[in-house]
């Protein structure tokens, strides 16, 4: 099989594969492979930029958990593609509690006391009983509310389908977002970037959540409608926004987001394609295709995830 | 039934058991109480100076999970002692995990990121495959050990008699300590108290460790022989440990502790009793002694736990 590589890491990628006894050919810009390939391991946005010159291939395997920048291209080329999946629920998980369990414990106070040799023993709060929704059920979002049931808290869950999930109490479709989601304390987007998702995350949806919520957007930056959330978190001086990514990649240096007291910024980190991580899911992929079995993680290109 | 609560939060448990229609006699101090009761909501320390001083009564509920001060002066009046368990498993679990995944996800760094308006995609660590292994595997620890399965961690447990237990993925008794901690990334004490676990964090034990392991101390202070934790830290610079008890508490604020780059302190608060919680189970008690039924959490004095 005839594989070309085209990804940031693609040196990586090339030394990975040929460990495991593939060869293959290996870049970072896609315009100076106009030839056929049996397969691409490839980065949506360069995938995308290599079918709309011309380059042939039956089949995209990508390297991202997103592949909103190759649907188009690949439906109108009508290749398949598979995605990156069952690796970043785990690593979804650790970033989220990362983050509320460091709230809830204040290990910030406490290493500010620790730095004054000061014993102040202050009682912690905790999320037992709290509500976390999660916004799609698919692995990530249901591995994140497993993991949430395992600290004791209430889970919801909304999905296009509404269909329920055992890692959630309930699990609405989205006509009954605002009912699912009211009173919530922990709200987590793990949703794919697509029409439908585009700034879902807005006022009115942010006004129904608890006076005290956190949100968390995992998904994609065009989720998050900026003004409401400045708006939501001006009115409700206890609620705070943990965001991973962002209309615009890297986020501007100037934008106001960096500096409110409320927001947590991270660098598009919440979950990370190793690439050690994505040659395993390729290489079973590989398998399957030179046995002539079903592809495994195939996106429906019409959904978008 | 005739009650006396001992405890500094004496008033707020005052309050909480009249509120539930329970009248009870309520001090800080101990001496001022010769009479006889027919139960005590009481701190182990202060239960222990009113039975030393005659005060008497067939059972004491105490208001800490840790009872070592209590079993001595309770074996010898022979008065019946019941704990709080159920309740510090999900605090400990939100105290570990905040602390280690405020560690694996760099919050630290993306804080300081952020104040500098910097966008440093830098790849996430994780627990998934590392290896957690719990001192005591009563309630509070085996329900560490459930979330940290979660989270993707092998759990190992060590208990006086080693019977397994299904949040691990192997138990040992107490004469297989050394080669059940081999190698573990995460090392937790749960133990309470006793002659046996005295001094149990030592150089030896510290030895066969993960190099780059973590100590989460929240037994009891005595558990731990400071000098075998600084040598291992000082020839494991990337070992650290988290430490929430201490042989005296507060600690002093000349203690070395304090200032060790590889050392958290808390002031003991990685499971608070919270006194509407330990009311609840106290009010369970006492309608099973109202009923003659055996009490719940009856502490085994001989054992000290």
């Amino acid at each position: 099989m005839k594989v070309l590589i085209l990804d940031e890491d693609y040196r990586q990628y090339q030394q990975l594969l040929l460990a495991e006894g593939v060869a293959a050919d290996a870049r970072c810009d896609p315009t100076v492979f106009p030839a056929d390939y049996d397969a691409l391991l490839a980065q949506p946005d360069l995938a995308a930029r290599y079918l709309e010159q011309g380059g042939q291939t039956p089949w995209v395997q990508s390297t991202w958990a997103g592949v909103d920048a190759l649907v188009t291209a690949a439906g109108a080329a009508g290749v398949v593609v598979t995605g990156v999946k069952d690796i970043f629920g785990p690593q979804m998980a650790e970033y989220v509690f990362g983050y509320l369990l460091s709230d809830v414990r204040s290990l910030s106070f406490f290493r500010a006391q620790q730095d004054s040799r000061c014993w102040s023993p202050v009682p912690p709060k905790t999320l037992v009983g709290k509500t976390m929704s999660v916004l799609g059920t698919g692995t990530i979002g249901a591995h994140v509310a497993g993991v949430a049931q395992s600290f004791g808290m209430e889970t919801r869950g909304v999905s296009r389908s509404g269909q329920q999930h055992e890692n959630f109490d309930v699990v609405g479709s989205a006509d009954e977002i605002l009912n699912v989601l009211a009173g919530t304390d922990v709200l987590i987007n793990t949703l794919p970037g697509t029409e439908q998702t585009r700034g879902i995350l807005n006022a009115s949806l942010l006004d129904v959540l608890s006076t005290d919520a956190t949100l968390f957007n995992l998904g994609r930056g065009n989720a998050l409608c900026e003004d409401g959330l400045r708006n939501w978190l001006k009115v409700h001086e206890r609620a705070s926004a943990v965001l991973d990514v962002f209309a615009a990649e890297p986020l501007a240096s100037d934008h106001w987001l960096w500096q409110h007291p409320q927001i947590s910024i991270t660098p598009h980190i919440s979950a990370f394609s190793f690439p050690g991580d994505v040659v395993k899911l390729f290489l079973g992929n590989l398998r399957r295709r030179s046995r002539g079995d079903d592809l495994k993680y195939v996106i429906d290109l019409d959904l978008g995830y």
